[in-house]
């Protein structure tokens, strides 16, 4: 009997309109220099172009991707462009794109080892070459008491380090029984709102979340640190949880782990290091000096799809004993249970984070390192540093302009000595022009500029054009 | 000047390489029957054949997708083979892999609107498009008080909704306080494990997650359910979250949602409704039956990921009210400050979920709907509910097999009469053999197996064979 009707694409469809999605890649990354790096469309101006209804009959794949071009591509804001500075960078590269076509090609849930080995085994192997590649400690590695895993985002892995440390703090109690209010978190003025975030999600309320000031390069300062554990301990709350962070996003500030991490054992609280974009930059061995003091760290996290050529989404998050952030997180109905996960030989990775279900996300870190090689990732990290060194050079030397934080690796905040009003007006004339983009932050106070260079293709060209934009639109049509 | 060294792959060489890749799948998917559904290696074989340190120097892409096939493949798990009928499906098809793979080349960050509006805005439409083909209330549509987002899993949206749930039961103060102990949430026995994670990691305590009778259907008795909420009332507790599921995960159970929904409404208390497979059933106006009564519900989740041949991860998720949601899990640093979203005019994903960043998911979404039309989805989805009846038939005409549980959609519940050991065995001779890949659950005490039809390619030949295999396996060479 022949197939039954069917309206699947077959494998012969797939080739051909897969070769034609690839070569519209293709031809994007070569011409993406010309679209204006922020989108100018209007709130609702693309749905507005989109029918009411979904269509009843199935429409051509010629069809489809035309509207990608017409419909979508104006709305669009380019964080793949050599002239993107904003934010952090959210890069990615052709090895990543391809190894994470690979996953959706094979379509498999590594929610336990069973049901996909592969999908877990080449996960943890990556995971452990990482941990010499970035002279990250021995006890992250899977063969120890530890071990890594990919979450999604720095949100999640921050939120699983803080659920760990209010289970360990509570000796696993919380779980069963609820907070009860007595549970203190710190970070600093200048950590990332994903831990308020994580904080109130746990349960244990913001009010319960110490800020902890900073010093004059925005780093935690530790003394402080200490002095409120001091506090809060006399007041008969129950101190758990420390986010430090290495390379803040206003400004790329550097706690001291170190020093941070000797508080933490003096009262045995979790310390957790963030190091979401800043982290790559441990590849060369020149840098490593960021993370000093990671070795006493309980968890660390990093965004290889921030810097890492490594597309969204991939955080690497490990941990030094696997057991506590397994028996946080796991929960074992008889519908998941099998011989593997019964034997203890294997890992489910299903126990380290939030969700469930997983994508096979290791093949395009597997892919990007193996592509690039240490040695090709290092050239790319460096050589954005000193652009970034080189940009923060010509900042320094227009008497206009002053530095708002120390430039230690690929960020550099500026701004005009002559106030908000001007550096915002200078954000928005950049911005408008299509010619790059960057965004802003308050340092002391005062509306800062950020540029960061990060992008995969940015050159020393695309950072020369920006200071030259810049120049212009303060009044200096001047070469760099 | 030229360019200065650079490792990345260019787009030539993407173009080529993707070409490949493509390639590769096509040929999976058209040799995936010869593969044994079930991966036979044992736990450290694949990790075994990878070196034990990442490379110096970069490799050949050729070399590395070689290793694909010699490396990953045989510890793969086939997902998308259509013999596969183990937990609940992940199905894929050729628009959604390839509508990801657009996702993965543009490479933005979705997290506000200005990020990239096409992002934000796609979505909304599509999400809105899928409320009436899903039959589903008006109140879910963005153009009212509510709206949908895309989570990536159910295990999150059911936490986001616990979340909002918690912190409208205590008008808004459980973030800033935590919890007290006092808030309790109901769900029946057969609820999926996510919802006890999801209590936990919430700080409300599993001891106060109360799991509900079910009857003979395995579907929750809604007066065990009301009498529980007074005798929580009466002991000063604080009822705020129900879940009702549409499809349980064991048996396919559908949670007579009309009456908890008055219950819930009786008490104020937060409803959601997990229909996180069978959900996509609604698609077809005779199977709406299943989500009687969701017109009252606070919010509705299901996966595009599990049966509408959208690949992971992809969880649709609607609110009645969005601005419960967005108060309860929003966060302003300055560093994301930007016109439009202090305009009010747009919507900032961020804001529905536990993540900062997202992926621009709903394009394979939109090239899933307008590639297959509603039409081509109900022909697919009749199809594997037809055969799982066929199948349920057959076991139904064997005396030596009884049906577990009501077959009522594309889920088969079933055992030999003979006892646990028996169907343990004929499990472990099935999915040994590679032919066929089926989970089990326990029902009623004993040990059931489960086979459910939703893999894209499963057709009325692969059904027939499951079970030719498996009257083989029990003794009777028969025909089906």
């Amino acid at each position: 009997m022949s197939d039954p009707k069917s309206f699947h694409m077959s494998p012969e469809e797939f080739r051909r309109q897969g070769h034609a999605v690839v070569d519209w890649i293709a031809d994007y990354q070569s011409r993406i220099e010309s679209f204006p790096v922020l989108s100018r469309v209007q709130p609702g101006e693309i749905r507005s172009k989109l029918p009411t209804n979904a269509p009843q009959q199935g429409e051509a794949f010629d069809q489809i991707l035309g509207d990608l071009e017409r419909v979508i591509l104006p709305g669009i804001t380019h964080w793949q462009s050599p002239n993107f500075y904003a934010y952090f960078p959210a890069n990615a590269s052709g090895p990543a794109i391809l190894g994470d076509l690979l996953s959706s090609g094979l379509g498999v849930q590594g929610m336990l080892w069973s049901t996909s080995p592969a999908c877990t085994e080449l996960e943890t192997h990556v995971l452990d070459w990482l941990v010499p590649m970035l002279g990250l400690p021995e006890k992250f590695l899977s063969t120890g008491s530890g071990g890594g895993v990919i979450q999604d985002t720095a949100s999640s892995a921050s939120l699983v380090a803080l659920l760990a440390a209010r289970e360990r703090a509570t000796q696993f109690t919380s779980n069963r029984k609820g907070c009860d209010g007595r549970l203190v978190a710190y970070c600093s003025t200048q950590t990332h709102s994903s831990i308020e975030k994580a904080i109130k999600i746990a349960g244990m309320g913001s009010d319960n979340l110490r800020h902890i000031e900073v010093d004059h390069k925005f780093a935690m300062r530790p003394e402080a640190l200490a002095h409120q554990i001091e506090s809060d301990i006399k007041a008969g709350l129950i101190p758990c949880f420390v986010c430090a962070t290495v390379g803040t996003t206003s400004s790329n500030a550097i706690d001291p782990v170190r020093e941070i991490a000797r508080i933490c054992r003096d009262h045995s609280l979790w310390l957790h290091v963030d190091s979401a974009m800043s982290g790559t930059a441990a590849l060369c061995p020149e840098f490593r000096f960021i993370q000093d003091g990671v070795e006493f760290a309980d968890s660390y996290a990093f965004n290889p799809h921030k810097w890492m050529f490594t597309n969204f989404d991939c955080n690497v998050f490990y941990v030094a004993d696997r057991k506590h952030l397994i028996q946080t997180l796991s929960i074992l109905p008889e519908y998941l249970r099998n011989q593997a996960t019964e034997s203890g030989a294997v890992i489910d990775y299903r126990d380290w984070h939030i969700q469930l279900g997983r994508r096979f996300r290791s093949l395009k870190l597997w892919f990007v390192i193996r592509h690039y090689g240490i040695e090709g990732l290092q050239h790319h990290i460096r050589e954005h540093v000193r652009l970034a060194q080189q940009f923060a050079t010509w900042v320094r030397g227009d008497a206009r302009f002053e530095l708002a934080a120390p430039a230690q690796l690929n960020l550099v905040c500026f701004r005009l000595r002559a106030g908000d009003d001007s550096n915002q007006k200078l954000m928005e004339r950049l911005n408008g022009s299509g010619d790059l983009f960057l965004t802003h932050t308050k340092l002391d106070g005062k509306l800062t500029l950020r540029l960061c260079v990060g992008q995969t293709h940015t050159q020393a060209r695309h950072v020369e054009h920006a200071w030259q934009r810049i120049q212009q639109e303060t009044g200096k049509p001047g070469n760099s």
